[in-house]
């Protein structure tokens, strides 16, 4: 049996992907113990030049790709639309799903989940919230034995950069939004990092995985660090205190709540030394205690790591159970 | 089915490990969809007044646990005698194994894990290392896609609450000793903590996880806590860093070394802020990175939910194995 991929989207993470998926063939191979093909790879523009070998089809519609067998979807695509059509596509053509769409999924996670199941399929989302640092992962391990009472996230990187050149450099807001910007971190139009919507849906994410359900999003609060100034950070900076974008959630009489703002943190908070585009959580339990995991929030090599992670994860949990059994 | 549980071993790990079986119990079981069964619990003196119940086999003899039906051994027992012993014995008896001895386990690890293949069983030591923080499946979930390049980490929560003591309170290596006795982090002889015989078990342990193999244990560099001053430490504050014991495992020309010793940490440096008896480690991968994970490096709860994590992840594989064809 070859694992038949089709990669949707050719942005930094689909080309990760694809890159990832070629320089470490041998060794993806040996832990599958089956060849992967890669069958298709949906694009927004076929005509763009693009160094990739003939026998993989490149195509701008969705049909195509589906009319090739296909065993995985790993998805690349930035935004709810067409991501979660064809998404849906997918789950019910019987292929597993590997996103990093992180709009998308806290969107329609629910709904998908529950669709996969009924097809019989598996959603990883590992590369939807703190880029390669394997947060879900973690957390859903975690939950096999330990209730999660909350967690506290730094959990994007361009918000943190940010609110580190301020205080390491005294740089002003705008000063600092010009170097994540030259440096790759932020887009021409930073919205949806600094005004915390990439955040909140990272936020909704996690408490779907933590509680198994999310907070009504009207009821979220939500603040960017557009309102942060110098003086506020100077201030901090005194107070031997961080200025800090976070992303609270918690269960609150059963039910969860989360807030995303900026937090003047003490020296002692888990989250006070996390700096520059560096992502973390800070997650309580009832038995473990506290546990804090950091590491990059994005690029492109390690977001690719985490899906493919999930990739082999499910194949080789059908390996295993089809072992079992020869 | 019920799952068949024996613990050896009723210090405090193994009486957390059979009360978070009771208070969790809905929990576990609600996860694993099978009851489990205390049958035997192997204990070094019977006439210890003990408040268990009488369904549950309290003996000092090993052959005892094992004429009851055994499907898995949470061990707890300290040192590598005769804990080897009876692990080998379960292994053989076909019960999987699970352990918190990082003595038993660093030395005996590689020859017990063919043995647990060669009869089918699994063996789980998420407890040897860091306590509750999950850092042995955190890197095993790397290693799917990623090759470690190297390890640091700060595991022996002992050394680091005395020097953590002697950096913020200007205490002596004496006095941060007598403090760590008090609160139950040191034993009455630390030699196994301050002179670094733990951190090297838990090293060895690291290294067969990220390599399959450990380095000849004579080239390691060992040294302990006891050599650092009051001088070293106020030498180190003046120019803005910290000593930590540092345990470093990595592939040097294709074999894994390791050493254990007290180091100057930058104030950039991951492991700098993990102060007290918090254990981290930060791990350096080829795509993901670099990733720090920080949490409990032991405790009756933590350690016991990390027995109980891995107990649950082998039965949920089972289940899942058999519900594919049912």
């Amino acid at each position: 049996m070859t694992i038949k991929v089709a990669i949707l989207g050719f942005g930094t993470v689909g080309e990760g992907v694809w890159e990832t998926l070629h320089t470490h063939h041998e060794y993806i191979q040996k832990k599958l113990s089956t060849p992967i093909e890669i069958t298709s790879i949906l694009v927004k523009d076929s005509n763009k030049k693009r160094n990739l070998p003939d026998s993989v089809q490149v195509t701008t519609d969705i049909e195509e790709v589906f009319q090739q067998p296909v065993d995985v979807v790993l998805e690349a695509i930035v935004g709810k639309q067409p991501a979660y059509q064809y998404v849906t596509r997918a789950i019910e053509h019987g292929a597993h799903v590997i996103t990093a769409n992180k709009e998308m999924f806290a969107h329609y996670g629910p709904h998908l989940l529950e669709l996969a199941k009924e097809h019989n399929v598996w959603i990883g989302y590992e590369a939807t919230t703190a880029g390669g640092t394997p947060v879900i992962r973690t957390i859903d391990q975690m939950l096999q034995v330990n209730q999660i009472k909350s967690i506290q996230g730094i959990v994007n990187g361009t918000s943190n950069y940010i609110l580190t050149q301020m205080t390491k450099h005294q740089n002003s807001f705008e000063d600092a939004l010009l170097a994540a910007q030259q440096k790759g971190y932020a887009e021409a139009d930073p919205s949806n990092d600094v005004d915390g919507y990439d955040a909140f849906y990272k936020a909704m994410i996690l408490s779907q995985l933590a509680y198994q359900d999310q907070p009504n999003w009207d009821e979220v609060y939500l603040e960017g660090i557009r309102t942060i100034s110098s003086q506020d950070i100077d201030k901090a900076t005194i107070q031997g205190q961080k200025w800090k974008h976070v992303a609270t959630i918690e269960l609150r009489h059963g039910a969860p709540r989360a807030s995303i703002q900026p937090m003047q943190l003490n020296e002692d908070h888990p989250l006070y030394n996390i700096d520059g585009v560096e992502n973390a959580l800070s997650i309580q339990t009832d038995l473990l205690g506290s546990i804090t995991l950091s590491g990059p929030g994005a690029g492109k090599l390690p977001t690719a790591s985490a899906m493919i992670e999930d990739l082999l994860y499910v194949f080789q949990k059908e390996r295993q159970q089809e072992a079992q059994y020869v």
